[in-house]
């Protein structure tokens, strides 16, 4: 049995997962695709999927009755529209982050999903299926560092490009925190800080880097992450959680330990895209089985919600130097 | 696309690699299986592949013309006559280590596929597809360490049970670090010496446990590997390579770093089996791959008769405690 | 040469620095003690160093014809007594921290040595003489990572016994990460903020622990350490200093790593007196050095001022949950 | 109570030994100096012992009544001449390594200590006295890692000079070994092989390099170590212990973990002379508060002979290319 697929979106990302669903992973196939842009949808068809049907509008996509479950992979700013089309057709939609542009929007879609009765939406927050996040989440849930109590992250990039400004390092850097860390440690985050650190002289274009982001969740964990995207030695990924019986890392990616020019040590990957390249694998192939069940496995649309009403209390926090509440409705029964 | 497959052999390896190749890797099916005990046969069909046909022979099997490639994985012993009517069936063969029992076997085999003009066989020799050693190979050649002088390298059990006896540290254990070791310095072995530890109380049996296997290259590498199948603490794989220039090492497998009860560290695996189950994925896609565009890309026949040459010398030099040579044939063009 | 010392104060702390200055430092000679307990004084005498005379007072010792220098482990409320003193008799004096017990009886000591017109005080800051420590500041101080823009630390204990409680956690154990990271840095603090962690279940007596300290420097770094002083795992302290063009840790202390019982690692000590153990001969020998030469080479009255204000405006802080400023006169011109 | 040292040889670790004796160290001092280039021992002597007496002759000083115990450090084929003298004079005497150029040599000490009834010799063998071989030894002697099996260890060189050629892998480098691992297990070696490795292009004037030393043990226990002094990346020892319950190695010495350049890592020291300083500092400091004490703690006559034995045995090892056994007379009952 085979999950055929529409994609919406034939930019870079889309083209990566087209690829994956249509001959990479088991059990799926890519039967149709859109992007705003037509060109590039049927030189893209052609390339990586040349049985599939390009659609028009997005929407034709989503209603084609070829297409059992949709992709969405297309600008940020259409993401509502096509995922709300989906529920409204009641297929399985995987939309990559952000599920929508606002908590408004993002809210918009959880209502809607509720009122379809029927569990849909999966967002492409990919770090849950890191091999790394993963063992150290099995470490946390057997209990052999007890309760955790604070966690301590950094998320380094060694440079960022110009058009990199503003809250970027917040909106673009840190979502990927915001959505596994409530993951790691299963607790919803309460209040949010943010602490300017000293500013590097690698920082363009009046940008504030680094900083720290002090996130506090519901039973009172502490969580502090560095953002530092001008950090110049490479991509790099931290998170310690320490429990009440002990500390946990995650690990660090595999590399080759070496001893040469008057050094011991391992190499540090500068591109990001490497860094958790293999987690988009596992995500699509388990929302491929997933959907084929009738299941959601992944980050709801709940979760897209949560991480937009967080990411926007960070924001107000670092604009304000203030600690800022993060204020959501209760989790509504169907997310549990 | 898609690679029809007969499998021969339904014991546990087998039913883990139809498992592979039936559903979880992409590009391939399992048409035809056979076992030399018909009702497991059928009951594997039923579990992993229930449109498989199972067939009374593996001569049967392989005449099918429903059967465009053949896995054997069934008793050491059958391999050289389902990997020989492979070939004379002119069908891609992969063959689970080792590739016959004896040198004289292999060596026919080798004759056979050149006979028949087309490269057909490859050999189940797994690590050369983790990801690990895959890393080191990528160093190496890579230049960073200069030319390989010496090669440090451990393969540790935790323990043995009964059954595992005599020459078996040698046949069944290293001669993984056997091909993978070849591969990794891309040069052929010229001499092998035993040097044997003190025994260890944890070896039951009167094995002899630990030794030191070193095995010298064409070109002049010296490789020491530690062989120690009771070392309790954990199955652990080292690898160093001694370089003109530096030093490279295997990764570790990427695991938790903790701080509990008075120790900084990380768990080592106590399976064997966990160790390298990535690798079978890798090496079945591959093989999978490969076979659709009528390569080897793997180990070859060659391959397999190099390493029956090497373990045969090494369990000569264990017995003798001498240096002993190890002679072969010169590697025919074919395999080149 | 040899450096003539009276010890005001023949405790644990006292006996230790005994023996260090009478036998196994070179240089050194303790002529005179004294003790509040003076039967304590006596049979500390008789075992450590017998030549010396027992003083009736501390202000007889100071005055003493035959004491060079003087050293003070008493009870921290007598310190300001002692010290003040030895500045009035013109005598070199190695006080143990506190320097005295309020931030007012520091800064009269301040400006007693001023008034002297002579450098006299020295404040047993020891982890500045810790190798660990003095490796860091070497590579922050070669520029090899940059300026320092934020410092990630932690001082964690596996236990405090039951009489350990309220702010202890900062004017016992913080305490000397004020001082050294100050050191290392070479900043001065400016504010201070508290944030609280979930609470362990090993936190005896509502004792809040774990909880973050924030400290800014004027130039702006942040710094942020965990204190948690029920960790259960070991004794272990932290320190991370992110610049702009990379990251330096403390070193580890000198440990084996071992591979046993699944678990690939190291041990961690338990018992903080370990830890530091070598920098106090470090400390001493180089004061000795020093005082020989007229010299204060180590942490100054200043210094100790500036911690007993910074202690204070931790204590607020976490009291109160707010960001705390940080006053204080100008260093004068005496102490740079 | 001080002990008066007599040092015959002003040369670079004569030096550095009065220094260390003679101010750095407590309870010793140097009255007496000798060199064979009487006016570098009147140099010496003016910049770093003043008050020290400058003999025309090693025996003149040996003899001397103010001096009690005797330090050699004198060009190697002169030490048997003044160990023998401070023998003689029922002297305590240190003499750097080796304790005397041939085997025969040391056997005449060590024939000459017996026979005056007395404790008096110790050998400069400084890495017992490394605190890192002492964990090590400690974790060994703890059991915890159950009884040796096999040890793994390295001895690498960035580079060597000119001058460096023939058998000093052996006599020069390994040497350091041969003691310390030997005291490491307690155990007398039994036999010895060398293997060539793959002769590096860095290698000098003919020099072989790298190889590895095997030495067997009285009780089994194999060791290998590789000899490679010109594998440019730094001085790097090694020691791994392969015990029944697992393994442990030798610390590597505090370094400042760093990421930079897009490496995470530490620097390795490239000067030798500076991996084992603090040894010397521990060793001679023990060796005074022994020598105060009448007795002998550190490397004795015999390990120096032992040491002599064993390294002809490699030198012929490595000619002859066969397994040469290491044969002495039984350890004296004076030496247990």
């Amino acid at each position: 049995m085979s999950l055929k697929i529409g994609v919406i979106g034939t930019g870079a990302i889309g083209q990566e997962h087209i690829a994956r669903l249509n001959g990479k992973l088991a059990g799926s196939s890519v039967v149709a695709v859109n992007d705003i842009n037509s060109e590039n949808a049927q030189a893209v068809a052609a390339r990586l999927c040349p049985s599939a049907k390009v659609h028009a509008t997005g929407q034709d996509l989503v209603n084609s009755p070829d297409v059992d479950a949709v992709l969405v992979t297309s600008w940020g700013p259409s993401h509502e529209e096509f995922v709300l089309a989906a529920i409204e057709a009641g297929k399985p939609v995987f939309c990559e982050k952000p599920l929508a542009t606002t908590a408004e929007a993002c809210l918009r879609i959880v209502e809607a999903e509720i009122a379809s009765g029927r569990h849909l939406v999966q967002v492409g927050f990919m770090r849950r299926y890191d091999a790394g996040y993963r063992l150290l989440k099995e470490v946390v849930t057997s209990g052999q560092i007890g309760d955790p109590l604070m966690l301590h992250c950094a998320h380094r990039n060694p440079s960022v490009p110009a058009h990199y400004v503003g809250d970027m390092g917040i909106t673009d850097t840190f979502i990927h925190e915001i959505d596994v860390l409530r993951w790691l440690v299963d607790d919803d985050y309460v209040s949010a800080q943010v602490i300017q650190g000293k500013r590097s002289r690698h920082a363009l274009n009046g940008l504030d880097d680094p900083y720290i982001v002090v996130l506090k969740t519901k039973s009172g964990v502490v969580i502090d992450t560095e953002i530092f995207v001008n950090c110049q030695f490479g991509y790099d990924i931290q998170c310690q959680i320490v429990g009440e019986d002990g500390t946990a890392n995650l690990p660090e990616p595999a590399t080759v330990p070496m001893r040469k020019n008057q050094m011991a040590g391992q190499s540090i990957m500068m591109d990001w895209k490497l860094r958790f390249i293999d987690s988009y694998d596992v995500e699509l192939q388990e929302w491929v089985q997933a959907t084929l069940q009738g299941k959601v496995t992944g980050p709801t649309a709940w979760d897209g919600y949560f991480a937009a009403v967080t990411s926007d209390a960070c924001v107000e926090a670092k604009r304000t130097g203030q600690i800022v509440a993060i204020n959501t409705d209760a989790r509504p029964d169907f997310y549990r």
